[in-house]
């Protein structure tokens, strides 16, 4: 074991408004290395297309990708939003280095297969490259990782980006011990939706499945949270869910909601 | 000295057409590393820019970035074409890895200053990191590098990708011998616009003054060729001009145009 990593992912409400995107970026960069951010930017994608008339359809919340939204997502992601995050994070001197899922090989994908739907060119991902990876780490570079992956045929895939987060500390978690934090526009995962401040401060299987008979953990915290425990159960030391502005408390335990086994 | 150090630029003419990048990519694939690949692609920025109903507006053949035309040259050379560049070279085990001058703090640029023209977001470079460039290409990555810069503020920076490429192999002159060669869709400098095959096989100050005197070499020649002898009056061991068809026959000076002082 290389000591622990620290693996971030940073949700598209946050990077969409430049005042806590900054505030973000200043607490991710002084936090101890080796880490790692994984973005979003799906609100920015959908704006981009809207402007160049290209239609946005989302199917339970995951984006349909035929040839002309890849091209957008390729402009956003790994462009627009990745290489805005690293300027910023090496003005603070952060050596930042952005990455897509190509880059390096570092994350390899398939098209997923066509069933009931088509969501045309989305990978699931097949492997990390950790050992790529952790060169990259122990040269002191930081990897700010879009949501984009490629298959052997040399073709982008678009990816969600909290699976990314969650492949890349399973991977990790081979050589580190693996400290995951999902950063987004919440204090954690609430009891109550309309009162931002009762937060679960922890979770863990049972909990989480009665949360969810109860219908109070909803539809959109699920995918995030079945993640979350799938990462667990794969070796990642710790997974926690917090507010973006927490991010320095929540490393070390003291905001936003713990998961454990 | 690390041994030789090849450092290609691809013009936009070629990223531009399919068929013409992929046997490009091919034959730089197959040349033996340490190497680095600079690429432009204005042609594709103007038309996403048209798409997006925003004017290029170009001085001398330079771009003049405002703040949505930067936006659109972060999205297509730090996106677009540089992250389908790096999956293409992946699926053909290129182990390439796609940086702007941001990315590691590879190269840092300051904004123009605006004297008669405000070229807006373009950088000058300042500095290229030749330790963390060397220790890229010694885990045995091949940086592929969009024609972007980043200043100590955070921002990112239009830069000139022929005057990347020079700046990138000035710099790696102190580490390696570096061959540098320009791949465009001439077969070389032509000493006759009209003749395809009339290419003049070398080149020297004194042959290029009497060239531009007689008004053979011509404008949109100059500055390639004035970057091409400040490069190897700053160390770089050779430099050749040549078509993109051309790659692997230049690397060993059998094609193209050879510049020597």
């Amino acid at each position: 074991m290389s000591g622990t990593l620290l693996v971030v992912k940073i949700g598209g409400n946050v990077i969409d408004n430049p005042e806590a995107c900054s505030r973000f970026l200043r607490a991710f960069a002084q936090l101890p290395s080796p880490k790692i951010l994984v973005h979003g930017g799906g609100k920015v994608a959908t704006q981009v297309a809207a402007k160049l008339q290209i239609e946005t359809q989302m199917v339970d919340g995951r984006r349909i990708t035929d040839r002309p939204m890849l091209n957008v997502v390729t402009m956003v992601y790994g462009g627009l939003v990745n290489k805005n995050l690293v300027a910023q994070l090496q003005a603070q001197q952060c050596n930042a280095i952005g990455l897509t899922g190509a880059d390096g090989g570092i994350i390899r994908s398939v098209k997923r297969p066509v069933k009931e739907i088509d969501y045309g060119f989305v990978g699931d991902i097949e492997a990390v490259n950790t050992a790529q990876v952790e060169a990259l780490l122990q040269s002191g570079l930081v990897p700010i990782i879009a949501p984009l992956t490629y298959s052997t045929e040399g073709v982008l895939l678009n990816t969600n980006a909290d699976t990314m987060a969650s492949a890349m500390a399973v991977g990790m978690a081979e050589r580190y011990e693996v400290n995951l934090v999902y950063c987004f526009e919440k204090k954690g995962v609430l009891s109550d939706p309309d009162d931002d401040n009762a937060v679960i401060s922890s979770l863990n299987p049972d909990s989480y499945a009665s949360y969810k008979a109860e219908g109070i953990i909803n539809k959109g915290m699920i995918p995030k949270l079945d993640n979350a425990f799938k990462a667990l159960r794969e070796k990642v030391s710790r997974v926690t869910i917090c507010h973006a502005d927490d991010l320095a408390a929540a490393t070390s335990g003291s905001a936003g909601t713990i998961l454990s086994l």
